[in-house]
């Protein structure tokens, strides 16, 4: 899975890097660019191993790849901004709003945003599967989908008491779940087949990333993740960790992750890599 | 002219109201309600108008006109920032972050631009039509189209000297022109038709629409217009008043409907209402 995974990094930044290089110059163009530089890329990944089970092409599948990451990288972008989670620190360089300013960080989220949207449009892409990706990642990312997610995790700030083990699943459906979810289906979107099975895996998947980050808030090193960690204990935020204690929530992503293994079951020995993956989100250290 | 504009501004208003109204309730859902709500709707206008004269069917179209408009409503509200423009009030009502928090305004202008997106994809638009709205949609809104013109709006605030002609002709070809010129371009876009003399139209509307603004900055009454006067003039911001002087810029809207007419030549009469909206663009009060 490493070697498939290096590969998809490396195909996607250079996918990213073209996109954003045709802009034109200036500071908004350089923030765009800053802020899709890194990251695990595992929603690329997942894109990629998609498509390939489905038959479709790497040359179709990936600009879709580069859309999710512009996409994440436009929301990590915004949500680090002060009026949201006010985060100094990403993948351990300064965010974009303290690298040059709100205003640039704003509007690079936002172009980052439309040049997501204008990668799906890619003409290898094909006019049928672009139009069905298209209202499915504006579903994805909208206000039923990852906005709405980071809009009820910010209510929750300022709510009256924590949230409970059913809302915080909800929200994190949303806020993380939605375009992971988007990433695993690309494959069945872009081929016309049913995106089922991979929804099921992706759900499950997802909520072990979630949970996996909960702990890492309190487990682990700042040096290694590259971002604050102890934020959400400190603030008092109810998380995973906070609900169901370190050792249940470890067991609560081991059992998702069994279950993301169970979804895979139509697919048999063909979704290793995606198999793998589900193992490598609950044991990763960054 | 007035007919269709009240026509088509019905029609934009339900159609997303009903997009609106199909997301999850809440304060983001209520938030993205109310930035949608009211405005000129010259930009659906145009849609329409250029729908029809390439024989596309209003079923069609009126997607595309109401993906504009939220378009525009994102846009209008994430300029209203305090990190961007600063305004407290838009159509008389207080901006979103007033009313509500400047975190729901980023997020309720991030999930306007993904249902913006979303709409294209209408099934009645169809699948190439859909592609080539998408890819050229993208193209007007990010990192070399509309928000590309704002990071330059910005830029010049704190830029050691004024702007020149040419730059603020630049500036506002992105920042309002680019989305302008999408809509008018919408019908032949949908229609695979060739869209350079709605182009040409448009860039002489959005400039002429853009001098009448700054012309109304001046001259204009808050009571009628429902935005704060006299704002770009206090922070000796250059406007094409301040490089053309009232009377010169008057001249050279002017001159720019003219440009609009001719570029219509090829519809013959079938073009009136866009003939009109040209002479309404540089004679309105609001």
């Amino acid at each position: 899975m490493q070697d498939r995974l290096g590969a998809a990094k490396a195909q996607v930044q250079a996918a990213l890097d073209a996109a954003v290089g045709a802009l034109p110059a200036g500071e908004l163009r350089d923030a765009m660019g800053y802020a899709c530089a890194g990251g695990k890329r595992i929603r690329a990944f997942l894109v990629m191993e998609s498509a390939r089970l489905h038959g479709v092409p790497d040359a179709a599948a990936l600009p879709v790849a580069a859309a999710v990451e512009a996409l994440h990288a436009y929301s990590l972008v915004h949500d680090d901004l002060p009026a949201m989670d006010n985060d100094d620190l990403r993948r351990g360089l300064p965010t974009v709003h303290v690298k040059w300013s709100q205003a640039t960080a704003i509007l690079a989220g936002d172009a980052l945003q439309s040049l997501a949207f204008g990668l799906l449009a890619d003409p290898a892409v094909g006019d049928a599967a672009t139009r069905r990706l298209v209202a499915a990642f504006a579903q994805a990312v909208g206000g039923a989908g990852m906005v709405w997610g980071q809009a009820l995790d910010i209510a929750a700030e300022t709510a009256a008491a924590p949230l409970t083990l059913e809302q915080i699943t909800e929200l994190q459906g949303g806020k993380t779940g939605a375009l992971i979810r988007f990433a695993a289906m690309a494959g069945p979107l872009i081929a016309d087949a049913d995106p089922a099975p991979l929804a099921a895996y992706a759900d499950a998947v997802g909520l072990a990333f979630q949970i996996a980050d909960d702990i890492l808030d309190v487990t682990g090193n700042e040096d290694v993740t590259g971002k604050r960690v102890g934020k959400d204990m400190a603030a008092g935020k109810a998380t995973f960790v906070s609900l169901l204690g370190l050792d249940g929530a470890r067991a609560e992503a081991a059992r998702l992750a069994a279950a993301a293994d169970a979804a895979l079951a139509p697919y048999g020995e063909a979704a290793g890599n995606l198999r793998h993956l589900a193992r490598f989100v609950i044991e990763r250290d960054t």
